[in-house]
């Protein structure tokens, strides 16, 4: 294999590898080999559609972003991470100097850039560079498999643990058992939740959340003819009502909603079921409009809150939790890939499962000499 | 007159003067003569409506919250206010004991004995036993009208002061002049605001909140055919972008967006006008469910919160501002109504002008015996 | 036995049984069996002092506040509790009505009746009065001797869990391994601390303290002649660093300092060794005055708070906790006593070991009638 | 003159001007004309005793550190500043990386690189170099003198504003009333303070705080013989209470406490004087260790805070309170110096009057070939 080996997205359903460059590192970065990557629903989406929102692949894109690799090169100015090192990547670098970044919350940054997010490109390649504090070095009982779920896991950390603020012992709802789902769900487990009621509309998808980290599961019922989607969605917090027995205060009530569907119908019904005085978060991206039962928010008092991507501390406290054994990783991994299987991997996880009938939560793909069976 | 005359809705559109006995109060309880009531749209509604969502007028119920009145009999274990004092009074009566109550959040008590709200009693009457605490002394420098004006003041208190917790400097925009975006405005310039930008279909009430307590005001383009909602708001939005200067970050940015309106576009707009980062109140209640663009929330990671009613330290608040002149409510009070002409003041409420073309903003009907004129 | 014994303190080191008429309740009250109280050192300081600070004992008063018991009369407006239910029983009543107690602070009401602080009478007794939201039924995993644990165990959750916010991964050094510190230990690592340190003077506590919650212990160097204060703390926070590897900043910093020992070296050492922005909370009371490196607390920007007693939501939490098997509150029992054997209860307690040579960390006397081995 | 001539501190009480090279500025840095720089205690502390606790002058050293000037070069990625913009330059550049700059506290960073604190050399200088985000555009009613002003009033913002939150309509006491003192009532004004209450031995300063920003003045009363520091204090209190009619609770209660004053006696008092519930911010520096009543802190929740320096978002604020007009600046320029009298300046700071007897509160110090008296 060549040099710097990459994946790369040329225009919708067209993706070639090439041989890019080995990147010029800062002094304060590092250039990491790329060991494992997860495939993220956006990575799928930028394939078959060629954009998300109003961010459009307008030349030739690697694709990936949520990786680990063992560090093979290093600024002069970098102390955290060494040549060999194991390490999570976080895939964003922000400008630092904004007064977003400077207040920490260097999500919002303008100026970031990240992996895989047109115009920049991802992290499917033998070598990626990045500002060494972004390089977080692995545990020794983390594998590089746990490394690359750091990103979906840092996701649902920002939700569950800064966004939402989740205290122990509260009631959580999450509205989608997809990987993202799962892992609130696991976070919410991990900072001592009390309820994590799971609901979907696979059952599949919520015997996994049983078995993973959900104490509930919860299946929506269909629609019913002439039915508005408000009037399902109402119906649909009756019934999650009666049959989990959910009240609108005390110890029965649903402190925080987590949406990881994006699905507008979960949206109403978090917004319906959620407590008086309660928190909902918003982490799915669906619909980008959708129809909300405002005054009940208003008079229930509901913070709602957009949760993007992940901030300060996020990607540390993501590896702290899976380290110390509270949030198990392993599981969700479900199919492997080598390098040169890269569009098949993104086959399978568009078809939601392999030909052999089992459905994919998160595919990896390793890097170029990487063996699959090596985590 | 008699002992006790009280104005009370029958069913709708059915009003009647009533004589009714004197309440008993209990041992940490006042009794108030009531002074001066003013009109909210809420008492105009059960008139004409009978209902607002879930409480429905069953039986004879006496109208009226926003009041202040003096004090004519005080329970014995009464310390904070004595015969003869001027009180503003707070119309919600709370349990103490469940959670809500206890944690800080009154407003929000399952329990709550709230004044003209089914099944409960309002102050339109000679006479109102309220629980001590609520009935707040009124220093000399306001009139018995400033305490009737206590209880919106304290709505908008709550929203701009409490839930959004505006701080100095920063830039809102309030949409919606009536009363209650009118104060939401005043307490966001007492509070320090820089601007305070103005949104209202109606022009005269843009010109008064100009010439009252915004910085800026805006009127929204009508409607284009084919238009949908969202899509106007877009609109909308680029329009106010372009013709007040705003920016998604930075100090030309809005940080903070009331709705006052309840009007669904008012609240698209809003979202899409507010910061990357920003907060967004919604006081406003007006069709029970909207469309907002979800993922831009999302994106923008913008806190999206109700604001109900008033909780702990809002009306001393409100009573503090008013007396050190940062807040004047004189400006509001359009219109003066004898207790005997109650009727002919909700009918100039609803109208919104009186026979003269005078725009209300606030009527207040005065108790009996006590002159319009006499303040 | 009478109908209504009690442990009455009438001057110091002066205890009688009386007994005393069984109280009346109101609507909103609930009478309960008091079936087992745990000793407090405030308890045993009332007993040799008469007095703490400005609480002094003027005429005599039944002592013991931690307790738990059995329903046996409900007021008529009563509907959380019902005859016969176990319930833990908070000790302190509030006004209910000041601003502390209406926004959520109600552990600092002034006019608090709280149990066995003069004026007002303990729980050593066979029955006693408490407003029905202060009797928190217990589930069925739960004893009554964990019931009576609720009440320090209070007083741990408003410091760890509310004061000080404590969040998942955080390191912890509680300073003081006595019950109140043991079990801010607790609380600590069922919140997910990460590290959670003791440090004690004597080092059998600190033994149980590591059997029961702590990850490690640090026992404090003597003193050395002619040393400040001041610098025997600067010599003891360098120890703690070195022999524990705590660092000022990054995942070896210690987030929370907890002094649960009211000594000053402690209070010195703790600010000392707590982290750069790091916070720090004072539960234990000793000396009411102490000495303390205030340059270095504003350099690292330190919050610094006191913890007194407990408010909204403690009580709940505790009970959800325990109940949970997330603290286990059963081997901090080392003593049990019959009603009548409370002298030799207090006795043990205040000597700190019985005759056998066990160490005390809780005492419990049970009800008039009831076994101290049926927990 | 010289092309960088610059004002160095080569040992304790030996200063003297040198020609510097100009420096290098990177693509992100501007390299700004220093106009008017004031001279702060810290400087003054440095020339009289070399070193300010473990920052120790070890070789020579350019002084000052609140300045302004015009921006004469700017690196190629520049946006926010152009050359000949008139900017006020905060001088602390901070690594951007750590966890304290990332997570929004960027004073806390460990490798802050600050002007005039030892080995980095300070702004009494011709050119000064600072990344560009630190140079803040003066709107054009603020002058250069304001400009340099902004740096102890970003001490203030943050300590007040940030560190303490003060809220509109809540009562401050200052202790303290020299610049730092004065402008932390300024800022409690600006905010919506309802009292601000300055307290200082110097009659004269109290005199000034009058006119400025205090609503209230207190002169503590002298020692007693035989009375220890916390009699003293407690006495102190008391006075203060009965003088100006403090209570503990309600709307005549103290809800924040800011010392600027650094004296042990101040410090316990605002303890002491704070209401239940209050909050404490210590800004000044003074004895590294004081006494303070730590169990009344407890029992009354005090939040107790120290405030260093200015983070994220106060020099901003500062600038717009000041060009709004909410803070004037003006009256605290007592004394102005050309840049060849900077030991002047620095002596009559020291002396704290000059020779016409006029009280020093800040003397300003021009850039070379600036006039002092153009402003
Ligand atoms: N906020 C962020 O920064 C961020 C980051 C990553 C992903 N996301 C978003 O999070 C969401 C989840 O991501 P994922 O990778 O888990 O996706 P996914 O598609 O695997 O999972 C979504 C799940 O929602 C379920 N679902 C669909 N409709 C439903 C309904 N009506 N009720 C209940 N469940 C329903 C689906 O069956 C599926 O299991 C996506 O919308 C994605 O765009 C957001
Ligand atoms: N949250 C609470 O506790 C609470 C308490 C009192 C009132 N309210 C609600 O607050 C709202 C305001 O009350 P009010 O008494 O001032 O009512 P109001 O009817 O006098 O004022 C509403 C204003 O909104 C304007 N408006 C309507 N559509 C608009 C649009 N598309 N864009 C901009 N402005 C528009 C109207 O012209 C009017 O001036 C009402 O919805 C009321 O129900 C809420
Ligand atoms: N804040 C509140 O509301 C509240 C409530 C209850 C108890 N308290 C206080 O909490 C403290 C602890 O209560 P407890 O019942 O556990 O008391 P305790 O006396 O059993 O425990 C105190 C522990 O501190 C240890 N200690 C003493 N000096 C020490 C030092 N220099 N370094 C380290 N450890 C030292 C002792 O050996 C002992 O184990 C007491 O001061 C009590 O008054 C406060
Ligand atoms: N926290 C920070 O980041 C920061 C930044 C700058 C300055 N400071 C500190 O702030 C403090 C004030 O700075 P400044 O420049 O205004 O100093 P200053 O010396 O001019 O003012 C201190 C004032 O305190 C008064 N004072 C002294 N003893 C007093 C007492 N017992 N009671 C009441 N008042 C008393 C003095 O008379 C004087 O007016 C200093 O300690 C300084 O080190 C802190
Ligand atoms: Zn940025
Ligand atoms: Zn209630
Ligand atoms: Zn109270
Ligand atoms: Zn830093």
């Amino acid at each position: 294999m060549s040099d710097n080996p990459s994946f790369v997205l040329r225009a919708v359903e067209d993706v070639v590898y090439e041989d890019r460059p080995i990147p010029d590192i800062f002094d304060d970065e590092v250039l990491v080999e790329v060991k494992k990557t997860g495939i993220c629903g956006s990575d799928v989406h930028y394939l078959t559609h060629g954009r998300i929102a109003d961010f459009v692949v307008e030349k030739p894109m690697v694709l990936g972003h949520e990786s680990s690799g063992i560090v093979s090169k290093v600024g002069k100015k970098v102390k955290n991470v060494k040549v060999g090192d194991r390490v999570a990547m976080e895939p964003g670098a922000t400008c630092r100097v904004c007064e977003d970044c400077k207040r920490g919350k260097y999500e919002l940054c303008p100026d970031i850039v990240f992996a895989a997010t047109p115009p920049y490109d991802g992290t499917l390649a033998r070598y990626y560079r990045i500002p060494s504090d972004l390089a977080y070095k692995l545990p020794d009982n983390l594998t590089l498999e746990d490394g690359a779920m750091m990103e979906p896991l840092s996701v649902a950390i920002h939700s569950v643990a800064n966004i939402a603020g989740l205290r122990s012992n509260q009631n959580v709802v999450v509205f989608g058992a997809g990987p993202v789902g799962l892992l609130c769900m696991a976070v919410a487990k991990a900072l001592g939740a009390s309820r994590v009621i799971a609901v979907d509309i696979v059952k599949e998808r919520l015997d996994f959340a049983k078995s993973y980290a959900a104490t509930e599961t919860y299946v929506p019922p269909p629609f019913q003819a002439g039915e508005s989607r408000i009037q399902y969605s109402q119906r649909n917090a009756q019934q999650m009502r009666d049959q989990l027995g959910i009240e609108d205060r005390g110890p029965k009530a649903i402190d925080l909603v987590v949406d990881a569907s994006g699905a507008e119908v979960s949206i109403q019904t978090g917004i319906l079921i959620a407590r008086t005085g309660g928190t909902y978060v918003q982490v799915g991206m669906g619909t980008p409009e959708v129809t909300i039962p405002i005054t009940l928010l208003l008079i229930k008092e509901i913070t709602f809150k957009g949760s993007f991507r992940y901030g300060p501390g996020d990607y540390a406290l993501a590896i702290a939790l899976a380290a110390q054994g509270k949030i198990d990783l392993k599981p969700l991994i479900t199919h492997r890939f080598a390098f040169n299987e890269a569009i098949e991997a993104f086959k399978t996880t568009k078809a939601g499962k392999s030909a052999d009938g089992k459905g994919v939560i998160k595919a990896v793909i390793s890097g170029p000499d990487v063996s699959p069976n090596d985590f």
